[in-house]
């Protein structure tokens, strides 16, 4: 039976939600990682996938000026990566230069993939949309990859950025 | 370490993937219900969900037709009803009466919440964006319910429509 109650506390239903870091490059050449829980695939043919990134991120002006970005499925080891591209700030710091995530060039974009990700999915911008406090950006998929290792992929499994796999 | 493969093997480690359940009313009146896996939250202030159809889905036309949807989160029990909203088409079939899925009014748009759900959206249409073969509906969430009873939600699990919870 359901019972109304207000939005807050009806998303916490949410949980576990997949997790992808996006990574794209700013005008001084700079790549800039940022943790994602809102994102889904959007088309099979060709394929694409979708991305809602805050208004007041950094990641909103690399991705303008990149027109291009990797979306990458973090693996289950690599939640602190994850809590820090999603926590800290790229237009003032180099946030892959904090961290010990290994990375390696994009094939067929001016981008970077995570080398320790379960798979990389690399996007040309197709569209922005306008949604609320947010920006849905849409990649058109042009090139894949994934580990050579099985990988459980992270998710974000309860409040506060309670990180984890899921079986 | 990554290796370029092709979308479809690399999107594979995609699993689990969170299911929703979207309700829109055609012209007759009748609630039409899809399952869909592309789906994300996309706004926070105003709250916002938004989902991807797929262009040849009835539920294209009802969306557009109601301008309003829910989007309900199904539990783990809801495997089969699940099944049947995401393999009949809604254009020739009423998949409500033919499942045993418990419904009642929405409270703030002319649709259906799903009784046994773990939780319930009301969606105001707000915008629709083209992208490949499907169509990205954003909706703004203009109520919320959840079960008055903890539920496990329903994920997809692996290939070929295997449903199931996650811990």
């Amino acid at each position: 039976m359901q019972k109304q109650t207000d939005y807050a506390d009806a998303v916490k239903t949410k949980y576990p939600e997949q997790i992808v870091i996006a990574v794209a490059k700013d005008k001084t050449g700079r790549a800039n990682p940022i943790t994602l829980g809102w994102t889904m695939l959007a088309s099979g043919t060709p394929p694409m996938m979708a991305i809602s990134v805050a208004k007041t991120h950094y990641s909103i002006q690399t991705i303008r000026f990149s027109e291009c970005f990797t979306i990458s499925f973090p693996s289950a080891d690599m939640a602190a990566q994850a809590l820090l591209f999603g926590s800290k700030s790229g237009s003032d710091t180099g946030k892959f230069a904090e961290s010990e995530c290994k990375t390696e060039p994009a094939k067929q974009i001016d981008s970077l993939l995570l080398s320790d990700a379960v798979a990389n999915f690399e996007c040309t911008l197709v569209s922005e949309t306008d949604a609320g406090d947010h920006i849905i950006f849409l990649g058109k998929i042009i090139a894949a990859h994934k580990n050579t290792e099985p990988k459980k992929r992270l998710y974000t499994i309860g409040p506060n950025h309670q990180l984890g796999k899921t079986t």
